[in-house]
């Protein structure tokens, strides 16, 4: 019940948030993160992501899937991280999928701009925090 | 000028912010993040934490000391990763440094409490984003 219930939360948390943190392993063994624009997501199993080619959170990705994604609500100190992989895709349907209407300030070349690339994170488990409680939980 | 103009925003961004994001490297080469009070700063170059000796971050840092940490702000999409070190304190004098009214909801024991450690991350670099231009410089 616990868990069903932080889940429940983490998830109303995700579906309200329009920046999540994404953690991936950077060189030399040091984590890196940085904000993107949380584009979709189904439940707390998939999220969307959409990113330069060339960025290094591609180049680090590519290297490396193993990734995780936090979610935070500063006003009333929740938290949420969801542990998993996280794989950049390339194929024109999910290029399609998340293209948004002035995308081209991002991708110049528009929707098969080969820097261009969508992120698709797969949760794993996660942890959301709440009032000093951690409840952890598969996915 | 535009590595000192970044660093500025940047510190301009640590000065403001109540809560940092610390990411580790976890368990089975995941990266984790987590939110954090920011407790103190000294520039970009050093940042206090406070957290329960017997946390998984604790345990995550004692095994591998490589860290970053995450600060943004969600209204003018700003953010600033700074990438180091971080260590974990238990000698009386930063424990009593970060001390804080109230801190026995999370410290029963008191400023003495060995489940209280004080997190002394160090920064070596750091990279700072705004208006799509991502500036990269040595702390």
């Amino acid at each position: 019940m616990k868990e069903k219930d932080s889940m429940q939360k983490g998830l109303d948390l995700v579906n309200r948030s329009e920046i999540a943190m994404l953690g991936t392993n950077a060189d030399q063994g040091y984590p890196h993160i940085r904000g993107m624009i949380k584009m979709e997501n189904e439940g707390l199993k998939k999220i969307w992501f959409s990113t330069n080619t060339s960025s290094e959170k591609a180049k680090q990705l590519s290297k490396n899937s193993k990734a995780c994604v936090y979610f935070v609500d500063f006003e009333k100190w929740m938290g949420l991280t969801l542990v998993g992989t996280c794989k950049i895709l390339q194929d024109a349907e999910s290029k399609q999928r998340l293209w948004r209407e002035g995308f081209e300030k991002y991708y110049a070349l528009g929707v098969t701009d080969p820097d261009y690339s969508v992120l698709l994170f797969t949760a794993e488990w996660g942890k959301y925090y709440h009032n000093l409680t951690i409840t952890a939980f598969e996915i």
